[in-house]
């Protein structure tokens, strides 16, 4: 065991608010059957409230019935603004006053990047129970003339809540890397110092999303496939001893080539992009939620955590639940 | 010892266009004596160059002739763009693939917050050696309607390359407290889903810095106190064996109350501010590497960091050099 810790609860927030592709397809000039067949999206949720709000309320779920937090980690693609980080506005959500709360930022990969780092900092002694919450409101950057990705994009948060332990549960193996060359792929070019929002130069499309899933696509796909040889041969363990690979819901080609060409069958691979989209940072802490809740796992499941995220980032974990 | 490393490199990257108190004073309709007895700035660097690039030279100079890296953090306050997050085009600049790279994000406090993460990283033998690189580019987003932030700000990046060592260095204590009840009173509004560049209410000042630094200072003042009476006491330190105090450049009434009030002579507290300003998150990894670089620190060196950041969070280090 890498980092022994427990998950102490779990929560999330899905927008009430449906859109259906039926509903996008006129604001992209293209027809349901094509989003459906180019991205496997049905529908997404829309949030009316910000990623702060969504966060507390999935962290608070979360805490349940268990003692506070000792530390708060802001785990999201988007923040809700450039100051504070987001942590202190979901801590301030949460009624929480004089705990720690920081931003952990790794796009699409903030949820795994994060939970290397409460794990590491449980295992240390530092903190007995660590809040992780992700929040992310893509549909706010969405540009309706990139059909695919606006298609994509969903508004959802999750939050998982996680103690220390003395039992043999806890992240098994952990690892990233990043290829800065598809650093283009994936963007929001705005926002920051480089395209100023006051800047003359700053266009409109500068700060939506920008994603090019066919080069992304291509240009991880031996990657991927070489950590899961990796992952599987160094922890000793087989492709039928993971109960459950819950991949970034990135797209739908990305999600099938697990069980297509990374030796997993379609039930071992979490699912959730045809009702959800891709809520960027939310997106794999809520698969992790929404399979808990749907019995998919329980006490003592092997999970395997793995994505691909702007950078070109991919990353992978494995936890025993 | 709470987490063993070694500090392995240093670096630095102070924009060669300096602007003085004086070319300042016109822009912000106040005189220059007013700037200096408000701020105690002299002058402020003010970069051609984005973040990226910045953090990339300060992080060379720190690797050096070590070994690259197997982490690099980025600990900057405000970033290149919204996605990918900066730490992606800080590796591309240092020519550096498949090595992981993420950002953490407590604003003037993410240097600190990256230290620990890092000293945890390495001490659970996850990595051997981590460039964590603070750049920031504050003038960017200064309001010269607010006078007395506009004055303050000034750009830099600083770079601390960390690696493994059996010896007793490191990080003695750590510690962060935030509340958010202090979230507004430093803030870039905008950038984000909140005032999302492309919504149609958000101000051109909603993009820039907004600091009230009289409150913040009076809402800081006790709490800043008692976290030094409580290092000093729980690590069994007396106020001389600290061989240097590194504060936030947050202003030059923060910078003197360490000595003025906080028990510590003038000459244990680092100033830099007179002729950086107040550089963000890079202000604090800035001082550490000056006073390297003025042989201020040595081997054993006992240094105390500590400072206020949006949120309103407080963070310490005590590290052994």
């Amino acid at each position: 065991m890498k980092s022994r810790f427990e998950i102490i609860g779990v929560g999330m927030y899905l927008p009430p608010k449906i859109e259906t592709s039926n509903e996008l397809s006129n604001k992209i000039n293209k027809s349901e059957e094509w989003i459906v067949s180019k991205t496997g999206v049905l529908e997404r949720r829309v949030s009316d409230i910000d990623v702060d709000v969504m966060g507390a309320i999935a962290g608070q779920e979360a805490i349940g019935n268990n003692e506070p937090p000792e530390l708060i980690i802001n785990a999201s693609g988007v923040p809700k603004q450039v100051l504070p980080d987001t942590s202190v506005f979901i801590q301030r959500e949460l009624n929480l006053d004089g705990i720690p709360s920081f931003s952990i930022h790794s796009t699409c990969l903030s949820f795994i990047t994060a939970l290397n780092i409460a794990a590491s900092l449980i295992n240390g002694n530092q903190y007995s129970r660590i809040l992780i919450v992700s929040a992310d409101r893509g549909t706010k950057g969405r540009n309706f003339k990139e059909p695919e990705s606006a298609s994509l994009l969903g508004d959802a948060a999750a939050a998982i809540y996680i103690g220390k332990t003395l039992k043999s549960k806890g992240l098994i193996s952990y690892s990233m890397e990043t290829y800065p060359k598809g650093a283009e792929l994936t963007e929001v070019r705005g926002g920051g110092t480089n395209l100023h929002p006051q800047d003359p130069k700053t266009l409109p499309e500068d700060n939506l999303f920008k994603m090019s899933g066919p080069k992304i696509f291509r240009m991880a796909f031996q990657k991927v496939y070489e950590k899961i040889q990796n992952d599987i041969k160094t922890n000793k363990l087989s492709h039928n001893m993971i109960d459950l690979l819950i991949p970034h819901q990135a797209s739908i080609k990305a999600i099938k080539a697990y069980s297509k060409y990374g030796g997993f069958t379609e039930k071992q691979v979490m699912n959730i992009l045809p009702k959800t989209g891709n809520c960027v940072a939310a997106s794999l802490p809520l698969a992790l939620v929404m399979a808990y809740k749907e019995d998919k796992i329980n006490k003592n499941s092997i999970v395997y955590l793995i994505g691909t995220g702007a950078g070109l980032s991919i990353a992978s974990a494995i936890i025993r639940i």
